[in-house]
């Protein structure tokens, strides 16, 4: 990054560039001592990974390990975390974003080798948990994008938009989810909740059928499972603006996974915090919708019933009764039923007959 | 379709109503006169499907197909598209989009029968053949969303936006390639050109590089295969606007066959005109780039050679010795990279050193 340009550092950049200078002066001091510098995080081995009733989400548990520059084995990745931090301070300096593509091969122009992707992808996990910032603050962000819609005036503070505002609902095809909306501040809204949901097709249905201001809603289209930066403003959502946040999915396993990832986080992020978003709730298609409904549904196949199987066990779904209730269902009915069954009953049923029921 | 919303109807919605009204009076005058009522339309089967060099894309030679009311095999097919005809005739007086998932499930609330998906997807391909109009024309849209960003101010056409204008930069994240914007009129734009870029990341890095005003250009991202609504968005900035479109994938042969789809469309599309851009260009990554740059790749396995060489006897790969060369090339280094691979010389090398010699 050559270009020095000029910069007002502002708070969240501030708090994330202390974070990594306090790991930087850690190391200095160290070798200032004249000791072997080390750099001691949580352990994400998982055995150290547990489900944490309380904040609804895994965490890690009390174990650490010690990276040394003593340890032969240790200096190569020891290396590697402090050209991870370098690289981040100066992407978060100068907030150029990047991937973790990106990052792989940018180590490159500084002569710091990676074996291959999967070893610089943990190294940034690393610095995650060693300084407890997601790698989005850090200004790494995901290739996938998703979006949203709605009557809320956001204000940029990226370069080039700092103090532009924009309403969500300016583009009725929906606006992505990227850096400059999730660093933005939340100006004003008149939503008093928000609807995720899992699929383009709909999303666009619920635009034109004017969910956002009959219900009053922020629309998020999370395209699948949603990525981490769309959980984090999902999150931001729920946090700034106290309002509750009702997640749509497909009628089998993986859409319920979808759901409860939002909710509750994923193992791999168990060193984080503020990717998921507790009180989110799923709202549907639930096992008992497809009975209630009757809508046109497919045979479960062998994969969905052993992944409900495991679903069955997995401690993110042992918080709430209804996760195991409808779990039973579906291995009771067998069938599953995407959101576009609702269609059977006219286009616009699942907006007219079947939202309201469930935005309570 | 329950509610009749008051519309006033537009010249692009007259058009494709009447398209479809021809087809009905046709069947109509047909029972009126007293015979069975038939559908003619072009054999859309693999023999039938050619590459005209003239237009550059693959399209349907002379043969036709007679749908029959007389013959028992084809009353389930002629009804199905009758129906078909009947749901694109409602979606488009009534400006609502669906998807093709929609239309399978919609059947169901007029007791219309398809057995699975696939059937009711190829009634609607019967549609677009027998009509010549792209079944986003009528309302039928992908699932998949691409997104826009640069200087281009569009003016809406969707109810409760019409007359409304946005201009395309006004969210540095970019906003979604939907039923609204590629229904928006063109109003007015400072950019030269377009560029389509295959990956998110690389789209956010062209937006925070300034790539839009430096080489004065609308950035689009086609997030992998450009999905149809967004290959009929670039053939409209090309034709309106009349400015090149400058495609950049990934090194490898799945990267080059994305910009080959932009470029001259697919034998699955070849009954339908205005999806391709025969004039857009695939500006990188090159196999030559790989060696140029000394780019950091990967091999290519057995599947990545294999397509190389379905890809050299491909008729779209005939008209440009562009193509055949660098196919030649990848053949013999055998290697593969992607766009992030210029990170090697640092993030901002693809906008200042790469760039500048591909918008030629």
């Amino acid at each position: 990054m050559e270009k020095k340009s000029k910069n007002v550092i502002n708070d969240k950049q501030a708090e994330i560039l202390s974070s990594l200078k306090k790991l930087g002066t850690q190391i200095y001091n160290q070798l200032d001592n004249g000791v072997f510098p080390t750099i001691n995080m949580p352990s994400r081995s998982t055995e150290n990974i547990k489900y944490d009733p309380n904040h609804r989400q895994y965490v890690l548990g009390k174990k650490t390990v010690t990276r040394s520059a003593r340890n032969i084995r240790h200096v190569k990745p020891f290396t590697q975390m402090a050209w991870a931090a370098l690289f981040s301070n100066e992407l978060t300096t100068h907030r150029k974003t990047s991937t973790l593509r990106d990052v792989y091969y940018s180590a490159q122009a500084y002569n710091m080798t990676f074996k291959n992707q999967q070893e610089s992808n943990n190294i940034i996990t690393d610095l995650e948990t060693a300084t407890g910032h997601a790698r989005e603050e850090f200004h790494i962000f995901p290739e996938e994008r998703s979006a949203v819609f709605g009557d809320l005036t956001i204000e940029y503070t990226v370069p080039g938009y700092e103090g532009k505002t924009l309403n969500l609902s300016a583009h009725p095809d929906g606006v992505l989810v990227g850096p400059a909306l999730t660093t933005s501040k939340f100006i004003d809204t008149s939503a008093d909740k928000v609807i995720a949901i899992e699929k383009g097709g709909l999303f666009t249905r619920f635009i034109e059928e004017k969910v956002h201001t009959k219900h009053k809603s922020i629309l998020v289209l999370t395209s699948g499972q949603a990525p981490r930066q769309t959980r984090y403003f999902l999150r931001r959502l729920s946090d700034e603006l106290k309002i509750p946040v009702y997640i749509f999915t497909d009628g089998d396993p993986w859409g319920m996974h979808i759901a409860m990832v939002i909710i509750s986080g994923s193992a791999n992020a168990a060193h984080l915090r503020n990717l998921n978003t507790p009180d989110a709730k799923w709202s549907g298609v639930w096992a008992s919708d497809i009975v209630k409904y009757k809508l046109p549904s497919d045979p479960l196949d062998e994969v969905d019933i052993k992944r409900l199987h495991e679903l069955q066990k997995d401690p993110r779904y042992q918080d709430d009764p209804l996760w195991q209730k409808e779990i039973k269902i579906f291995l009771k009915i067998k069938r599953k039923a995407e959101l576009e069954a609702y269609a059977r009953y006219g286009l616009t049923y699942i907006v007219d007959k079947y939202l309201p029921t469930k935005l309570v």
